[in-house]
């Protein structure tokens, strides 16, 4: 299957994700602002949030002056965020989304997401947001608060009921649960969110998912690259997907960047990508996935490159296994 | 950690399983009851079973008459059975229990486990008993039914209510979804049942798990031997394990078969077994799991073997993926 989409139409309301976004994790709060207005001059409608990612207010301000500035008009955009593990509980849902609304500086989203299928214990935003994996002050410390993922799933279906966002979805939740979500999901989600690149394919659960009219982001689309800043040991090791020889190799035939064959190859099979990067040049190129089509042999060849390597693991991190 | 434990202790009622068990999968009706007898005699006190097996009314039978002749009295067994997947609605899964009880010829059942994370269109029992993969008459065709973990959970419960069933379990879940299970479950999972070989140890699973008080009883401890015979092409394809240089050379200095190894391996880290052997030497040298340790350099040589061949996995078979 070859794809020239340049947009998901998502299940339900048939809006229209684009299939190039941007992602903004690790957008330092201090130039969040500049790179949005950037990112929206570049071209890119998809703006990947999460209240995790501690730069929503400044996400916001940028979203606020391209619109001023001409730039986009809001219904131009697609703007997404995520629900984050702290607030998982139905009476943390919605003020966990209004907080986001509110430093997005949006009247609405496009797309909330569960960040993850993990439900921590609660901390006041007064107290410290983002929360992030919760610290007891003698380092990672994750307890586990006792909110089914329904729960928390029939709360985001309020979300949509109140008309404050459009689409909602998952991100992180594996076939299994997802197959048991939509047993009793009264709204289906719209997209699943995973980490997608060559060394970890995961073509069943795509195929699964898509199958359901379950459109598919992935995110990680370079492999290890922003894990090896975390220092993570096994993305350390773990030769780099932009230096790997079936990538340069093809990189070089299409006369493009290693980066985009590796965006390419998953907007070519309906996955969107929500690439990150703080140089104009990559950040222009990585949006110019449509002016070539890898073969059908050349994909192959990418997607055997599968040695199931993950390097967004709660389960390595915070010994909360959800991939197990 | 190497144990040398003869029974894991189940959460909950304090129960004993016996690490060493005979599994009935496979065993042919006509020759079930005899089986039944013989390895009771040889000194198993675990019987696996399941609706899906084919043979409870022989194993039953089995059962009964060793009793009657002796070999061992009700209380000094442990016997499992298996929901399957076509009764999972909370009307159906009384019925299918008590089918199961009256078939086996028990007052009780030890443990009660749920066969998959996955619920098919109802057959009536009268229909087609065993139903099996749900066939339309055009080769199997998998209807999924709408029936969510916790409805059929919450049955199984009400069976530990009724006093007909001591333990129960759950088979063939991964760990995001008992992480859900556990935040609605009112009587905790005793046992989790899972393939485990040394091509598939899933150990991260295992530690969750074990960490959270339930047991783990591992199946097809010899890798893709029953899958072979069923036809199953990567399993054809496999490095037969019995035969692997690793477990032959172990085998040799330990004077034990291959099969033995394989069992140690798993009950040395307390990970119950329920091999099955229709050859009466074979049963007897695979209960014979105690009379020797592995090294932990042993246990680590035979866990580096891995490499993520799961045999049954009826996303392969049925197209409904539960460990994508």
């Amino acid at each position: 299957m070859t794809s020239t989409a340049t947009h998901l139409t998502l299940n339900r309301t048939g809006d229209k994700q684009p299939i190039s976004g941007f992602g903004l994790w690790k957008v330092p709060k201090e130039s969040a602002a500049d790179t949005v207005v950037n990112v929206l001059k570049a071209g890119y409608r998809l703006l990947d949030n999460a209240a995790d990612y501690g730069n929503e207010k400044e996400v916001g301000d940028g979203i606020v002056r391209a619109i001023k500035e001409g730039v986009v008009k809001r219904e131009e955009i697609f703007v997404t965020s995520k629900l984050w593990n702290t607030n998982h509980a139905k009476e943390h849902v919605r003020p966990a989304f209004e907080r986001t609304l509110k430093d997005l500086q949006c009247d609405y989203l496009d797309l909330y997401l569960i960040h993850f299928p993990i439900s921590l214990k609660y901390v006041d935003p007064a107290v410290r947001y983002p929360p992030e994996w919760y610290y007891d002050g003698k380092g990672p410390n994750c307890t586990l608060e006792n909110i089914t993922i329904r729960e928390t799933w029939e709360a985001m279906e309020e979300l949509v009921d109140s008309g404050l966002v459009k689409n909602i979805g998952i991100s992180n939740f594996n076939a299994a649960l997802i197959q048991d979500l939509l047993k009793y999901a009264r709204i289906k989600p719209a997209v699943l969110q995973i980490e997608h690149h060559p060394y970890l394919v995961q073509q069943d659960l795509i195929d699964y998912v898509q199958k359901n009219d379950i459109a598919v982001t992935g995110y990680s689309s370079f492999g290890a690259q922003s894990y090896i800043e975390l220092g993570v040991d096994h993305a350390i090791k773990c030769p780099p997907l932009v230096q790997h020889d079936v990538i340069t190799a093809i990189s070089k035939k299409h006369n493009v960047t290693p980066a985009q064959v590796l965006l390419r190859w998953a907007t070519q099979r309906n996955i969107a990508v929500i690439p990150k990067s703080n140089n104009p040049e990559r950040l222009a190129s990585n949006r110019d996935v449509f002016s070539f089509n890898l073969s059908a042999d050349e994909i192959k060849s990418i997607s055997a490159l599968e040695n199931g390597h993950r390097f967004n693991d709660p389960g390595f991190f915070f010994d909360i296994p959800i991939y197990a």
